[in-house]
């Protein structure tokens, strides 16, 4: 058999390398069969004359954004939340569609409001439907990871891009395992938030108002540098936030009427939680996102999020409609007993870094992640090139240095996931799919294919319309 | 042509790494030419019954030492240096071989000791040799980065094996720039260490002996995992020191007769400075290294040291001799408008990382280090691959996820440096030529090759000798 001494590769990327360690010359073409049904779409939108110029206006104003952490409050005075008003993550949805851990983030967010005392009480407030209502994270200027509960009563982090004056909000993270995020509401986990809103917030926001801004874009570039992805992995960044805050913290506790113990507990609490700087990791690509929404004519995606039971993404060029499929389970990783079985499908705001591109998108830079969510190592490090396929940018600011700096694959492109078939790649937390249980996970997930085809299709109509 | 479809390797790996890339069969055999001179000591060394098992049980110890902060407390209390005295970096020397650096840390500890008003007036004195003498860091067991100068009145991190009860020693970090241990000597140098014996050391003293042992083994392990390498890269272990210490630092400060604003001070400090960690790592690795110190028959190499004159090894087998040669000048990247000419030789007790297998021999695990110190990403991570080829060992508790957890080499082998002619990697800092200038760059050192020799042919009288 003659080898061919010039192979044209138009397959994944794996193949090529095959071929490559074959020692046969590759020229790499990065056409594979579009997904099915989007040809036409796809001629149209490509045909778009708005099409590259909206992109290039998207990317430009996405790795504008500064993302400064300038103040922290409660919900109630800082996004207006009214009593019964609850936000959570992903699209919109409905107690009865609500998946476990939703439900159980929201019993409990009930109980801690006080519209219950007990949890397990709360079922038919909700069923009911009387004075409580639910509302998208993303509507109100906000993310929330996992479950993405917001009630009044919780301290969020405030976000802004001195430039614009455009602010974003998260609320502080509560830590691993049994927390309310992951669908869990004993009353740990309500003393827990309690102690949040009376100390661990306000002595936060004594230390941001005394200490000035602090640089949060500036601190996902280093964290980058030092094995995070600013998903499932924040140590660096969490260590860096408590460097940035904690003398301020120490100069201004007292004042604000705190002791030397509260600022010890705090300090303890942020520095054994290696995941709290993710709540601020994704309202700053929120942040950069936003301000690439509402471009007519562009293709990029500016939100992606799960509400447990849909995975929806929002496009620039849609303005605020969302394209949603039924959320999948992660292939990954189980804590303790754990099994495929307990885990829920699919939740929260937080592929809001995936969408800038961290997170899945930047584990090459944190090849330790595997450790969490399974997979090589050389997997890692050919999801981030692949990612690089269906985006329309690199972000110089965040960059890999195993891959000689490049930086992170940014803008996810709808029609370059239709034209290749290949799905955003995003790491997550598996909640467990019971309310009250709280974590069993962490592993890898895509999008429903078909979010991308139908959001190719508006489009397409909306770019026949401006013809 | 007909091409080969076996080759024998038996150059440098990125030849075998070509060969294999043309997808030809690869046999890897560790063979190069040895150092010219050496055949007849290898030749004795490798018949040297006691051998194996003596570098089996060098490695064993090396690997088992955990490494705690215990303590913090002065020189003088700790080492019970006298009035006087100075240790430096590296193997023994004399004023009068002293290089720049050198000479100007003895200078400005000369005057933080109180032995003269102005640092410039201290060269009489120790040109005189009366009242004052010199002596290695390693000799009392310590290490100390650059000029490695300890007096009496700098407090000193204490480390500890909790199984053995062994000890050792390093000052604390002064930061970067105009410092002592570069051969500055202004009074702002002066100031800084006044400040540290003054307030930072008395606060990190009360803050540990609060908390409790802090597990600087185990903050290696992780920091190794976020993009440090514990030589030129300290970020993430300073963050991680300064999340361990920091509850206590603030509970601990006003029974220690500190306020609130000296500990403030203090976490500025130590987050301001991404190298105050370093101070750590070298201890640390002292430590596990001197559990390896004299084994009849070991060819493990337990130090290597520079004194900015002359760079010293010494190996397990061969006790406190010291096998010296004169220290290299380093090839890296210059801060400002600094050049080649500017630099002095290599010097300090740092290169105790790279004994130990971090610092350059972990290049892998912190591709980021390239722009500090010159060199490209592939070049660090085959310079991680190529160490393995002078190394006893792999460390599993220290490893380089984007090897595949592969642990870092460790336990340098005099007979496989002396066979292969592979010098072991450095990375360093480099101070100015001049007394009193500070740091002038960074960059990449190996020790002067025929140390190897020199300690071969002693290892190899040795084994003569015991036969």
């Amino acid at each position: 058999m003659t080898a061919p001494d010039h192979v044209v590769g138009v397959g994944v990327d794996l193949l090529a390398d095959a071929i490559e360690a074959q020692a046969v010359d590759v020229t790499r073409v990065d056409w594979r069969p579009p997904m099915p049904g989007t040809e036409a779409g796809l001629a149209t939108v490509a045909a778009d004359p708005r099409r590259r110029a909206a992109n290039e206006e998207a990317v430009a104003r996405m790795l504008r954004v500064q993302a400064m952490l300038v103040d922290v409050g409660p919900a109630s005075a800082i996004l207006g939340l009214e009593p019964g008003h609850f936000l959570h993550a992903g699209p919109p949805i409905t107690w009865d569609r609500a998946s476990g851990p939703l439900r159980g983030a929201l019993m409990g967010a009930a109980a801690l409001e006080g519209l219950v005392d007990d949890p397990e009480d709360a079922g038919p407030l909700f069923e009911r439907g009387q004075h409580v209502s639910l509302e998208p994270c993303h509507h109100r200027g906000a993310v929330g990871p996992m479950a993405g509960v917001v009630t009044p009563s919780m301290w969020m982090f405030v976000l802004e891009d001195p430039d614009t004056g455009a602010r974003t909000h998260c609320t502080l993270n509560e830590g691993l395992g049994k927390v309310l995020r992951y669908g869990a509401y004993a009353p740990e986990v309500l003393d827990r938030l309690r102690w949040m809103a009376g100390v661990l917030g306000p002595l936060l926001q004594a230390a941001v108002r005394s200490s000035g801004p602090v640089d949060v874009t500036g601190i996902l570039t280093q964290m980058l540098q030092m094995g995070d992805e600013a998903h499932n992995r924040n140590r660096a960044g969490t260590l860096m936030l408590m460097r940035d805050l904690a003398p301020a913290l120490v100069s201004a506790a007292a004042d604000a009427g705190f002791t030397t113990d509260d600022v010890a507990d705090a300090l303890r609490f942020v520095g054994g939680n290696d995941h709290f700087f993710l709540n601020l990791a994704m309202p700053a690509c929120k942040l950069a996102l936003d301000a690439a929404r509402d471009i007519p004519g562009s293709t990029m995606v500016v939100a992606m999020a799960r509400n447990g039971t849909d995975f929806g993404i929002q496009v620039s060029g849609t303005g605020d409609e969302w394209f949603t499929g039924p959320a999948q389970l992660a292939d990954g990783l189980f804590l303790g007993d754990y099994g495929p079985d307990d885990a829920n499908p699919d939740i929260g705001d937080s592929a809001i870094t995936e969408t800038a591109g961290i997170g899945g998108f930047a584990m090459a830079t944190a090849p330790a992640i595997v450790r969490l969510v399974g997979g090589s190592v050389p997997d890692a490090l050919a999801t981030t090139r692949r990612m690089h396929e269906i985006t329309l940018a690199e972000n110089p600011r965040w960059s890999v240095p195993v891959l000689e700096f490049q930086g992170v694959p940014t803008g996810i492109d709808v029609t370059r996931v239709c034209r290749t078939g290949v799905l955003p790649q995003i790491n997550t937390g598996m909640a467990g799919r019971v309310a009250g249980v709280g974590q069993v996970g962490a592993g890898l997930v895509t999008p429903p294919a078909e979010v991308f085809p139908t959001a190719l299709a508006r489009l397409a109509e909306l770019a026949a319309a401006a013809d």
